[in-house]
C-alpha cells in the first residue's frame, strides 16, 4: 500500500498517524490540509486510501510509520493494540501522544512503557465526535497529560484537529478528565431518556415540544457543579444548599412514584435516591445537598446494598 | 390569630394562600408587593406573622382563608395535606390552584375532587427554589394545567411570583412535567457527584479548576435532548447518531474499569450501562443511539434484572 506521491516539501511537523478509524481519518484529514507531511498506518488496510488521495503517505507497516517522523500519533481502539501496534517499532527519540481511549492506569502502564523504550509520552482523551475535528467552532477540545516539553514542542500541531487542555504531568490525569466527563454526561443522558420515558405514553405532549423545556433545565442546574465544588474545597456541604437532603428525599418519592404510575422503570434514578437516603440516614447531614455522597461512593461500607 | 389591619383596597384580584412554609411565604410576600390583597393560613401558627406584617388577613381556619377570595392558591407539604386542610371548606365557585408538590395521578384525582366540590381547578409544577421567586431574571417558572378558563383569568396573578408554562387540560400534565425535568436534573447530579468522586482522590485535581470543565462539557451535551425527540417522533433511532450504541457500549467498559481503578461505585452509571448492552444484544440496533432505551423503560421484560 505505500505511496510515493508525496513529494510537498513543508516547515510543518511531520507527523505519523497509527490507526484510521472514523477519529483518526479525521485527524489526519486536519494534519493535511494544514500542510503537515503525514505518514498513516491501519491495521485493516484499505483505510488510508482517502487521505492518500489527499497526500498521506501510507506505510506497510507501524514500525515503518513510526520511522518516518519524531512525533507519532496513536488512536487506536484500545491499548491492547496500541502495545500490538508499536511491538517491533524503534520508539527512540520518539514522541509518543497516545489519543486511544483508556483507563487512567493504562495510561499510566503505556507511559512508563514507553519511557522505558527511549520515548517521550503523552496521553490524550478526546472530548469530541469525529464530524467535530478541525471545526474549532464547535467547541470540542482533547485533554493532554504527561510530557509537559512534548506538549509546549507540538502545541501548535495537536491545537490544528480541537482545542487543547493539559491537565498535568501525571500520565493518567487527561484519561481521567476524559472518563469523569463521559460519566457525568452518560448519568445526565440516563436522565434524558428516564424523562422521556415518562411523558412518552401521553400522546398529546409532543417530544419536540418538551424538548426544550428539558434541555433548559439541565442547562439551568448544571451551574449546580460549582457549588460542590466550592463545598469540596471548603469541607463545609451545606454552603449554599437551599433544597436540602431531607426536602431532595421527600421529593425522590413523588419521583419514583411518579415512574410507577407511569409504567416507567426505575433503574437510572432510583440507585442515587437510595445514596441520598442512606446518607440522611447516617444522621447530620439534613442541612446539606449532594455532596456528602462524593465521600460515600468511595467508601463502600456506607453505600446501600444493591438490589 | 385574625387581624384586621388589612383596609387596603386594591384593584388586584385577591389571593388566599394556603401553606407558609418558604415557598408559600415567598409566594404570597410577591403578591402583597404586587398590591394582591392576601389571606393566609397555615397549620402551625405563627408562620403567617411575617406576611401579616406586610398586610396579609391570616384566618383561623382553611374554611375562613378559603371563603375570603375566589382565587385559592395551595401550596402544601404533600396532597394527603390538601385534603386535610380542605375537608371542611366551602368550594362552590372557587378557582382552586394547587402547587402541592404531586404524582400525576394525584393531580388527577384532586382535579376530580375539587370539581366534584364545584371548583375549577388548575394543577401547578414550580420549577424553582424560594429564592427565585419574584426574581424573574432568575429564570423560575410553573407548569400549569388543568382548567384554561381559570389560568387564562388568572395568569397575570399566576405570573407575578415566576413563570408561567401552561402544558394542557389534562391535570397530571404539569407534575408529569415537573416530575420528568426533576428527574433527569437527579440523574444527571448523580453523574456530576459521581465525576467529582472519580477525581476526589487526585490531589493535583482541584474542584474547582475541574468545575467548569464538568459544566461546560453537561451543558454542550444537554443539546443531545433535540436529538433525542427527534427520532421518537420520526421513528428513526439511527437519525443523526455520531457515537452509536457499539462505540458506547465499548467505552462503557472504560468508564466503569476506571471507577474500579478509582475505588468508586459503580451504581450511579452501571445501570444505564446495562440497558445500553441489552439493547445491543436485542440485535439489529448498532447504529442507534439510546433512544431506543425509552422504550425497554417502557417494558420490563426487555430490562435487565437488577443485581
Amino acid at each position: 500500500m505505500a505511496t510515493d506521491t508525496h513529494t510537498r516539501t513543508s516547515d510543518k511537523t511531520p507527523v505519523t498517524l497509527l490507526g484510521l478509524g472514523a477519529m483518526g481519518t479525521a485527524l489526519g484529514r486536519v494534519w493535511l490540509d494544514a500542510g503537515h507531511p503525514l505518514t498513516v498506518w491501519n491495521r485493516t488496510p484499505g483505510k488510508g486510501d482517502a487521505l492518500a488521495a489527499y497526500g498521506a503517505r501510507v506505510a506497510d507497516s507501524a514500525a515503518e510509520a513510526v520511522a518516518a517522523s519524531r512525533l507519532v500519533v496513536v488512536c487506536l481502539l484500545d491499548d491492547a493494540s496500541v502495545g500490538e501496534a508499536l511491538d517491533g517499532a524503534d520508539l527512540t527519540g520518539k514522541d509518543l501522544v497516545n489519543l486511544t481511549t483508556g483507563t487512567p492506569e493504562q495510561a499510566r502502564a503505556r507511559a512508563r512503557w514507553a519511557e522505558e523504550r527511549g520515548a517521550r509520552f503523552l496521553d490524550g482523551g478526546i472530548m469530541a465526535v469525529p464530524s467535530m475535528i478541525g471545526a474549532p467552532e464547535a467547541g470540542g477540545y482533547v485533554f493532554y497529560s504527561g510530557s509537559r516539553a512534548l506538549f509546549d514542542e507540538h502545541r501548535a500541531t495537536l491545537a490544528a484537529p480541537a482545542g487543547t487542555s493539559y491537565v498535568g504531568e501525571a500520565p493518567g490525569h487527561a484519561a481521567l478528565h476524559d472518563v469523569a466527563l463521559l460519566s457525568a454526561m452518560t448519568a445526565m443522558m440516563g436522565g434524558i431518556v428516564h424523562a422521556f420515558a415518562l411523558v412518552r405514553g401521553e400522546r398529546d405532549i409532543a417530544p419536540k415540544e418538551f424538548a426544550p423545556l428539558l434541555s433548559g433545565w439541565l442547562v439551568a442546574m448544571a451551574g449546580s457543579v460549582g457549588q460542590t465544588a466550592a463545598q469540596l474545597e471548603s469541607g463545609d456541604y451545606t454552603e449554599g444548599v437551599v433544597s436540602n437532603l431531607a426536602m431532595m428525599t421527600a421529593g425522590n418519592a413523588t419521583l419514583l412514584d411518579t415512574a410507577g404510575e407511569q409504567g416507567v422503570g426505575t433503574e437510572l434514578i432510583a440507585p442515587f435516591a437510595e445514596l441520598m437516603a442512606a446518607r440522611l440516614a447516617e444522621g447530620g447531614h439534613d442541612d446539606e445537598g449532594t455532596t456528602g455522597i462524593v465521600d460515600m461512593l468511595r467508601s463502600p461500607a456506607r453505600r446501600p446494598a444493591r438490589r
